[in-house]
Formats: C-alpha cells, sequence, structure tokens
C-alpha cells in the first residue's frame, strides 16, 4: 500500500502544476498532515486518508478552468476512480476513498457519511481558518487583483472574484461560520482555537484600518 | 489651505488609479489618518504633514512600470514640486513637503530632517507592519504568483517578486526589523504593538503549517 500511496502523491503534485498559491500543492501537503492528526484521535482508518487528501483536490484546475462551471469535488472524484480502479484491488477502501473527495466540499450537497469523509471535510475546511487561513485570504485577494480592505462597503454586498473580494469579505461570508460546521470532536477542538486566532487578527484589523490602533 | 489640500488629495487619488491592491488609494488613506495621529502627538506641522502624506506615493506607479529602475520617492518629489509650485506660496512648506516625500522611503538613501519628514517616515513604515502589515505582505505575494509558504527553503535565500516571494520571506527580511527603524517617540510606541503582534501571527502562522497547530 505504500508504493500506491506514494504513486498517489506524485500524481497529485503533477495534477497541481501552476495551481494558485492559497490552493496549491503546499495546501494538499497541510490536509494530509491535518488528516493524519485528527484520523488518529478519531480512530479512522489511516490509509483511506492518506489517499483521499493526496486526490482531494485534483479536479481543483478543471474548476478554475472553467471560472466555476465544474464543481472540483466530483470531477476530482471521478479523476481519482480512473486513476485508482486500475491501481487498488480493495473495493471498500476505494468506494470509501471517492466518497470522501466526492463530499469534502463546503459548498457542495453531498453529506460525508463515513468517519473518513468527516475527517478530510474537518482537515480541508481546518487549513481555511487560523493564520494559514487569514494568509490564504489576503493571497487569494492579491490573486484575483482585489483591494486590500474596502472600508466603504458592507463585505456582505459586495462581488466575489472583483476588486472588491477582499480577505474581510471572505471572513464574513465564509471563514466566521466554519468552526461551527465541523464533523468530528477533535476537528471542532482543533477549529475552537483556529477561530478565535482569526477573530482577535480581525478585531485588531479593523482597528488598524480605522486608524484605532 | 484646505482647497488646497482638498485638490492635493484629489491628485493623489487619480495617481493610484491601476494601483496593486497592496499599496493603492487605502494605503495613502491610511498613512494620513496615522501622520495627523503621530504628528499631534510630536507637535508637527500637520499641513505640511496633510500634503505629504497625500503626495509620498504619487511616483509608485512610474517605478512600477519601471520594474523598480525609477525610485518613487525621488519620481513623487519631481512631481509634488512641479504639482505645488504653481498652487502654493509659503516656500517654507512647500520645501519640507517635498523633503518629506523624497525622504520617506525605507530603503533609500536620503536621511529625514525635519520632524514632519520623520512623521511621515514612521506613518508609512506603520503601515507596513502589524495586522495591516501582515494582510498586505500576503496579498502582494498573491499579485506576484508567490506561494504561501516555502517550508523547504530559508527566506532570506529566496528571490523577490518570484513564486518564492513569499510573505514570510517579506517579515524575515524586512517587516521583523522595522520597528528598530522609527524615528519618532510615538512611532515607536505604536510599532512596537504592532512588532509584537506580527510575532505572535507568525509564530502560530509557522506552527500551524508545520502541523503543530
Amino acid at each position: 500500500m505504500d508504493a500506491l500511496i506514494e504513486e498517489v502523491r506524485a500524481y497529485s503534485l503533477a495534477c497541481s502544476e501552476g495551481a494558485r498559491g492559497s490552493h496549491d500543492w503546499e495546501h494538499t501537503r497541510r490536509v494530509h498532515a491535518l488528516c493524519l492528526c485528527i484520523g488518529r484521535a478519531e480512530g479512522a482508518d489511516l490509509t483511506v486518508l492518506e489517499l483521499a487528501a493526496y486526490l482531494h483536490d485534483i479536479g481543483r484546475s478543471a474548476e478554475d478552468e472553467a471560472r466555476g462551471g465544474i464543481c472540483h469535488a466530483k470531477r476530482g472524484a471521478d479523476m481519482a476512480r480512473e486513476f485508482l480502479q486500475v491501481r487498488l484491488d480493495d473495493r471498500k477502501v476505494l468506494q470509501n476513498v471517492i466518497h470522501c473527495i466526492r463530499t469534502h466540499r463546503f459548498r457542495g450537497n453531498a453529506q460525508p457519511k463515513t468517519l473518513e469523509a468527516r475527517v478530510l471535510f474537518d482537515a480541508d475546511k481546518l487549513d481555511a481558518i487560523g493564520a494559514v487561513g487569514i494568509g490564504r485570504a489576503f493571497q487569494f485577494a492579491g490573486e484575483v487583483g482585489a483591494t486590500l480592505h474596502n472600508p466603504s462597503a458592507d463585505p456582505v454586498d459586495t462581488l466575489p472574484y472583483t476588486r472588491e473580494d477582499t480577505a474581510y469579505r471572505e471572513y464574513r461570508i465564509k471563514l466566521s461560520r466554519i468552526h461551527e460546521r465541523m464533523l468530528t470532536t477533535e476537528g471542532r477542538r482543533l477549529a475552537e482555537k483556529r477561530h478565535a486566532f482569526m477573530e482577535r487578527f480581525f478585531d485588531r484589523f479593523l482597528k488598524e484600518v480605522n486608524g484605532e490602533a
């Protein structure tokens, strides 16, 4: 199984070529580490998690190229099935890995039904909050040409993928709610810490922007 | 004088058209607010500061277009002289404003010699640290297509304006040293707070990136 995990890792690395810095191979590497960490605490199948973590975002470039017209979780699950079915005999493991990838998306409709799918969901969400989440939100804003902050507008009313798509907008609309959506005990514990750190950051950020610090 | 300040503000806003989010009009607006705040504490000439704050980065687009071949502080001082000399009779104020702009740059050779020039220098540097500085560093990394973090390289050995130009690199090479370079008492007081916040942020960031949080 170690050889397959290595092969899957190399495939995923190749798929991430040219990805945005806010969503590149390092994101996959961090999610893989978080999956093992949460998976151990929750008693999950670590082989399933290693495969699913490495493969969870391989459909990302298809979604980016189609400007959101394709769901990267669905596309990634299809790509993973094609890659794994000729290399993996254990059908239960295969189905679980596909299910994990298919259901990891925050905005998706498909619900994670296995323990491993819940762990991957939490690991992926954890990487969007805390200090890393703050960095990724500003980095993404830079990638789409947004402004640092728009003090004159309610971020909830502003537009994604434009000059208005600020990090604070992402925080208000999505990141500040992630900690309520966690699916495992260990994931929730880690998320509360990261959420509190993020709250302190944006509290200070607004004070500085408004000339109060 | 209020009418001139308003005219200068409009000119600066026009010069900032198309600027990067990490260095746009909002940066000028924040530096203006910080100049007034530090200027009051230090007993500086607030008219000079208002004019200098609004005009300090008007040479930025020339520097960006020349990919660093032009110094924006020098170019901005020339542009400000041209704009102000037909609108401002007070030669002492004019000379001081020009001197402020000419010497505000962190990497520049010209030293700020007036109180107002020291205040502008500090205000501009303050906006590069703290929570706003963290946001701007990641935003800039996104703008130049850098990765979120490069755990395999010493940031000091990596290259600017490339995939390696991470926010952590900017922190290690420049931002972490800014608090030692402040020129006014009030600027130093504010800088120490922002520096401590930034240190806590990157401490946590590295822990998360390394799977320790």
